[in-house]
């Protein structure tokens, strides 16, 4: 199961040669930030600014294979350091570029767009050369440059026995500044804890100036400026290190898959685990359509699938929820954790399909995307967005959503599932992760994915959950955003933004209208 | 030990008969204001003048023995509902009269002084009837009014089955939302989490309008406005109720005294708890001084006294550090946790010294306040003022605290000692709380405690530590902020405060300089 790479051919996707896609031409960039950067962290070739363009989203993708994009950066620039950082936004304030900070570029929300704003021209602003890690080992602290991707941080810190645990589907390129600025959460932040609770301090670079909280364990002094820069998408600086709180490499871990009666069933489970703070490492439910979706890719074909499946109908499971469930530390504490929470499972009336299951899951993890591209090569649209909500409306905004993707699918005439998983569980709520798969050639592509879209949006917020629980906001979900969190709060958004980029050139048209 | 009541004598501490204290004229009210919250919620005497007039400082309590108070809010309005609120701050905007939002008037950093700032009036403004309580029983959620004091709060979930588990020493006046207000942390913290890991959303009304947050576990839309709103200490505008995760009353409870080798073996033995995650509910570590102070305090005297004395020498503990460790939840969790808690306490050199003790501990946790009223009747000087720093520098701030403390007090002649105890503990570090005693007549009093202060801050800054862990910023504070959390850093507080309160007079004076 889960594991989509041995199941699909290998063969690479289907992108075209970047060489051959068209982009518009660049304007100049005034020779001052060569000379505050260095001639050779400035990038203006076609190559550099196609893969700067765009992040990670079906219409990124699909725009990346049309041959032809619509906008890139003018330039890529690099800074050598984070020092030259300021010195640079001050110089695009005055000369009125606007800058858009890019990490692993892996934002399914239009986060690093290169939108100009006002301005006549704009920077894609790299952060590759941000590399520092320096660990606290007596208080579990590491502060990690934030052009470190996910495994160059994991490699970084596991070489003195540490990790950080945050490993979104998005791992293997987004870096750790754009954890940050993106209230990035993981497969395993049950456990380890999403991005945002894992930052001890924080630091931001701004037009204005530079801030910084303090690395104390926690302050009361005003409003936590720490969750201000955490959040911020880039609108209001660039976060050149972050400090995390790091934890022991695991010393064992276990993965495990069961399947119980449905996704409601499911999520009664882990409700009831987390409500008394039992809650695994990773704790995932899918609903049916995923469920199936999953099982038929992971069975093989022949006897042995058709016997699992004749099990699982026997055990009146064959509409059932799959579940993975993962422990990881010491191997005493999984012991104890797995005994708890396999009797929670059993008393919730999951069944335990064992291991094998689960490191599949494990071994895929970070496939999605790849899966994603394969599927494309084939016509299909697929594309994903998620929310959370409070356990008392949970379950009927899990309806609401699948019911308003279905109606806007039909008004375009197309065929497909819409499925979902809750990854994310909390003692008051949990998350709501869909995919939407729809078949070739049928009212998919371009322009139904908006339509889709704006249908989840507006059942997501007539059902009082959030746009996004760790997608961010970006471009995709600006248009949407006074709605969540109302005109004063976007008025507040806007009084720091004014305050920390007088000029308006950090990454315009995200976050807020 | 540490049930200070029973060692006290309990007569009534001498504070002045409110009616007999001087205070200011007041200004008058203009007629817009009780049409706006009835005539009857608008009190002007003296005695609610006197009573909102400063919280409970060494400095507030020390003036108010004085018998002539220098400054008294004009009136105490008292609006009738959630709803009054915002015509009432439009009004004052209007009318230009500053507000101080009051809840249980226990603050000890000046944050409810009543400063005019730029304006010649200045209203009090009591939360005291925002009372409403709502509980989601599915979510473990509850929406409780502002108003609502902590023993009122836990009763009204209690009769449902549910606690906050919030137990701040000012608990029995404090109010939810001042715990909100002022990022309150409670003796239980560690089991039950700070009171701002504990709102799942929150609403503010401001001059500007209303702000509130979704009630969704949680979101990655931008930077979070429920930590903005949390600590904003009454500048930006009021806070009608709060959604706090509550959980299941605690089914046992168990408090145990320990004493280890000293501070800094005691310390390593909670940094080694909390850093697998296993700290108890309650977990506190007095410094040697504080130790022998409470063992004075609570040891019988004569044979009994002194065999337990002896006991303690022949076991080389007589120079220790008092621990106490309280366990809360269901008998099962107890007995584990307990079980875990106690090896890592052997192994680090603590003896256990029985329950008696950490009962007294829970009997006496709110009492502090009423022994420092008893301290003052005898004429001692006694403060507190609290920390927090990483584990890497926590023993060296501790170190260079105290030297710096003591070095103050000896320029003002004064004779005391210095304590200190930890009591809020993270995987990254902990908290440090200090008292300082002084005996009477030897250069104490109202002139030497900003000398303490001032030492105290200096040497918090310099060491790296925060200006406070949970007693919040206030007036006390607010000089020291801009080194804190720096010029930029202060600048986006006022460009939220000025979005929020255009003309500048919720809460003047507090926080920001």
């Amino acid at each position: 199961m889960l594991n989509e790479r041995e199941i699909l051919p290998q063969e690479a996707p289907s992108v075209p040669n970047l060489a051959s896609v068209s982009i518009p031409a660049a304007e100049e960039i005034p020779d001052e930030i060569s000379r505050i950067v260095g001639t050779e962290n400035v990038y203006t070739g076609p190559e550099d600014r196609i893969r700067h363009s765009a992040g990670q989203s079906y219409l990124d993708l699909l725009e990346k294979r049309s041959g032809s994009i619509s906008a890139a950066p003018d330039a890529v620039v690099v800074p050598p350091s984070a020092e030259t950082i300021q010195p640079l936004l001050e110089a695009c304030s005055r000369l009125g570029i606007a800058v858009v900070p890019f990490g692993g570029g892996t934002s399914v929300v239009g986060g690093i767009a290169p939108l100009r704003g006002e301005f006549g021209r704009v920077i894609s602003l790299d952060l590759v050369n941000l590399r520092g890690i320096e660990v606290d080992r007596r208080s579990l602290t590491a502060r990690v440059g934030a052009g470190l991707r996910g495994p160059e941080a994991e490699a970084l810190l596991g070489a003195e026995g540490f990790t950080i645990g945050h490993f979104p589907q998005s791992f293997e390129y987004a870096t750790v500044g754009g954890f940050a600025a993106t209230r990035s959460a993981g497969q395993s932040s049950s456990g380890y804890g999403r991005f945002d609770s894992l930052v001890s301090s924080i630091r931001m670079t701004t037009p204005a100036g530079n801030i910084s909280t303090l690395d104390t364990p926690h302050t009361a002094i005003g409003p936590a400026l720490r969750e201000v820069i955490i959040g911020s998408e880039g609108i209001f600086g660039v976060i050149p290190d972050v400090d995390v709180r790091i934890r022991p490499s695991a010393e064992a871990r276990r993965y495990e898959a069961w399947i119980a009666g449905g996704f409601e069933e499911g999520n009664e489970i882990i409700r009831s685990l987390v409500q008394v703070d039992r809650l695994p490492t990773i704790a995932r439910v899918s609903d049916e359509s995923e469920s199936e979706v999953n099982l038929t890719m992971a069975l093989p074909s022949g006897v042995a699938g058709d016997l699992f499946r004749r099990y699982l109908k026997v055990r009146g499971r064959s509409q059932g929820a799959l579940m993975i469930v993962g422990y990881e530390g010491t191997s005493d504490r999984i012991r104890s954790q797995r005994a708890e929470t396999a009797k929670a499972l059993r008393r919730g009336g999951a069944i335990f399909l064992g291991q094998g299951a689960g490191k599949g899951w494990e071994k895929g993890r970070f496939h999605g995307p790849y899966l994603r591209e394969a599927l494309m090569d084939r016509g299909v649209l697929v594309e994903t967005f998620e929310t959370s909500q409070q356990w008392s409306a949970h379950a009927s905004l899990y309806d609401r959503v699948k019911a308003a993707v279905a109606a806007a699918m039909e008004t375009r005439g197309m065929k497909g599932i819409v499925m979902c998983h809750l990854s994310h569980a909390y003692r008051d709520g949990a998350s709501l992760y869909f995919t939407v798969i729809s078949s070739p050639g049928q009212g998919g592509g371009a322009e139904s994915w908006p339509v889709i879209k704006a249908a989840a949006c507006a059942a997501i917020q007539a059902g009082g959950g959030t746009l996004s629980h760790h997608h961010a906001t970006g471009r995709d979900h600006s248009p949407w955003v006074e709605s969540e969190i109302g005109a004063l709060g976007v008025e507040a958004i806007r009084a720091l933004k004014e305050r920390f980029d007088p000029a308006g050139i950090m990454n315009p048209g995200k976050l807020i209208p």
